[in-house]
């Protein structure tokens, strides 16, 4: 058929990446340390993909996305997206390789400063139990295969992982459906991850939301992790609101860990309020603060500063450069 | 000289790559795994390349390639190629870098596999002895030096490398020569390496071809490794039917090893069927079946599964999606 | 504005790089050794940079560029350079990440082989103290914040640098004054590094300069280190003469070390011979021969080679090709 072969023919990669770099202040507990800080509003990173035309309706497309450390020259792996794609405009998109887990975009997507900075609200969501360890596959997962249903289905949305656990811990199952439309978006998003070599199940269910009216931005999100006996209970509450060609983001996340490591319970709160300032589409100024009150044994912390002894507390200050290509 | 100077104002870098992933079972002795399994059809790869005409037939490139992991994401190096070259059009290219051992090509290019999935007959061919090691300029060789035949030698081609061992092993010399034309093409290689520091020579000779007739190619491939006592004899037979937009292919592949590191003899066979369906010259769907018998002590398998006991049997099935730009 | 948004929607990003590949004999004391040399002319890198214009004589741009071993398919990492830059024609540029030193760029720019290569002054200028070791920041610095002045101050041109130690080593202050006019070349640099836990200070000065007059360019450095009562000077002397389309290049370096690590005093020489053959702009050869005379306890070496004895001399040959995309 021509326009298959015509398709075949044409083969066009796109370069894109983000550097995002700045000035970071940490005090946990009594100690500070002042830190050049990357990634406050965006990772910063580098990626190649392309799509392809297959005719009737088909497409193949590959993603190929790593981070970067520009405080250090770090890079060189594709860890965050590996993916080859086959797509069909009325039946969806299958992806293999390494992706996102379907439960991570409603902690990304729900919270008004996404997975970025010092007012984060994955500073209190990943850290499962506190100070103890998570699954793989809170943000992303090897070995997955992974169903997004195609658009044009009035608004509703979703996909669904299985990753093979390859004989070691890892296997995944998860899912997560929404709607989108008229300045709402909603969605629900359920996992389950073989975490121990003995099968104990890290288990994930999250419901988020936001709600759009003018320069106002309100959003939403719940988000419990259970392990065994293990649990941690978080709820989140932000804003965004436009001002002229910036936005004032403002954040409040509650985390409550029952039966933790050490047999404890306790709870952490981070408050956090900053300011997007876009000098274009593709670059922006920000500067962000944030504070976490821990209680009882709480361990709860903004990352990149010293160790904190249970009940400190945390704060944080940064400022930097966003720039994508 | 206008010519050079308007070449060199023009740089021009082409980016170009391969994703290829799918789903594996693999089964050695009673164990069976299943896996995401990555270049199934072509390894998984990124690159970047380009050439610049220095006029007069004079030109010289650069080859930059890199694998990739899209299971897991990983990648990083440059370790498929790194090369520079300057050639001419009458006299042939010079290469340096790190490349392809001349050896490699007939074990890649004169069997129905190539060097990719559970039918690849290097699955029985690159390890030497069994489970013992094997040179590490099999594939690839650091620090070469390449020289290859111009082109318009009436169908014949060749190639000749050297490469320092720099103190260490992997002093290697070799050679390919073959011609082309007609349906046909047939190639002898042949290598030496220093493979211990004590200077022992592995030694490579193969001779192999291939011969198309309509919708029908036959491949052979006869194939010797040797150190000191050691020795391993392959002989390679397969074919590729084409069918509509698709191609079917078979394989058989026989191994016989001498004094082994235990000092026994013994042979390993392989038989692999699989179907190629092409989706556009960029993007195919593939599976393919493949089984490996051992004799006495012998412990070939397929790549990837639990280890085996000396003469258990391997099999493998896989299918998956291969997708270049 | 109109200005802005079309900047913002055209993302352009630039593909650059090197290979430098070659052959090298280096004897150190008695032993000789062969090598595939890289980076005898310019170091082989990949890299990515682009600019985005803001408007209003604003910027933004960003630079990654890593570099690669050829010889055996090293890379990976972005540890030549990876930065963000917010820039204004009138005030300057303010520059995040890592980035190199204003005090390495004396080093590189005013001696006839640069930091490349076995006649490189930088042979006998990193290595402070013979074999001891040397403060991280001598060529880059992570973590750093770089303010470099505007074009248009009449020739006038300089750079200053800090960098956070991040509660480690590290912590760096330099700057770099110069000026370039009617073929003259002139700059300062001053530089102190935070090089160990107990806070001892690695100090650096150097002033270096160039004139060109016709086909000639003669280059001087004189270049101290310091820390605690630890002292290396050098003085370089390099000239360039063009013949045809290619450069003669010659040098002389000097080094002197007191209260070394073994609290000896002691003096190495290097003197080197070149030739670069220019095949297009993109594309050289070369070769060139270097010889370092060592007294007493002196180590000084051309690196690469095998292990000296104090008082041993060094020698190297190589010739390669160079190619630039």
């Amino acid at each position: 058929c021509t326009a298959t072969l015509a398709a075949a023919q044409q083969s066009s990669v796109t370069i894109f990446g983000v550097l995002d770099v700045g000035m970071q202040r940490i005090k946990n507990g009594s100690k500070s340390l002042n830190l050049e800080s990357i990634d406050g509003l965006q990772t910063s990173r580098i990626g190649f993909r392309g799509q392809e035309n297959l005719g009737n309706g088909l497409s193949a497309s590959f993603h190929l996305e790593g981070a970067i450390g520009p405080d250090v020259g770090a890079g060189g792996d594709w860890r965050r997206r590996a993916t080859v794609s086959l797509a069909s405009k009325d039946a969806g998109e299958l992806r293999l390789g390494r992706d996102y887990t379907p439960t991570f975009w409603n902690i990304s997507k729900f919270n008004a400063f996404g997975t970025n900075g010092v007012g984060a609200a994955s500073n209190l969501v990943y850290g499962f139990d506190g100070a103890s360890g998570t699954a793989k596959t809170v943000i992303r997962s090897d070995n997955s295969i992974g169903y997004f249903l195609p658009e044009g289905l009035g608004g509703v949305y979703g996909q669904a992982m299985v990753a093979a656990g390859e004989g070691s811990t890892g296997r995944y199952v998860g899912a997560r459906i929404g709607y989108a439309g008229a300045g709402l978006d909603v969605a629900l998003g359920v996992s389950s991850t073989d975490n121990t070599l003995a099968g104990d199940k890290f288990k994930v269910i999250n419901l988020g939301g936001s709600y759009s009216i003018g320069p106002l931005k309100l959003l939403g999100l719940y988000h419990v992790s259970k392990q065994t006996t293990r649990e941690q209970k978080n709820y989140v509450f932000g804003a965004h609101y436009a001002v002229g060609s910036g936005i004032i983001r403002a954040s409040y996340v509650n985390a409550h860990s029952r039966n933790s490591a050490n047999g404890e319970d306790y709870t952490g709160k981070l408050i956090a309020l900053g300011y997007v300032h876009n000098l274009s589409k593709r670059t922006s100024l920000y500067a962000t603060a944030s504070q976490v009150d821990n209680s009882k044994t709480g361990r709860f912390l903004i990352p990149g500063g010293s160790a904190i002894i249970a009940g400190q507390d945390s704060s944080g200050l940064e400022a930097g450069i966003y720039h994508s290509f």
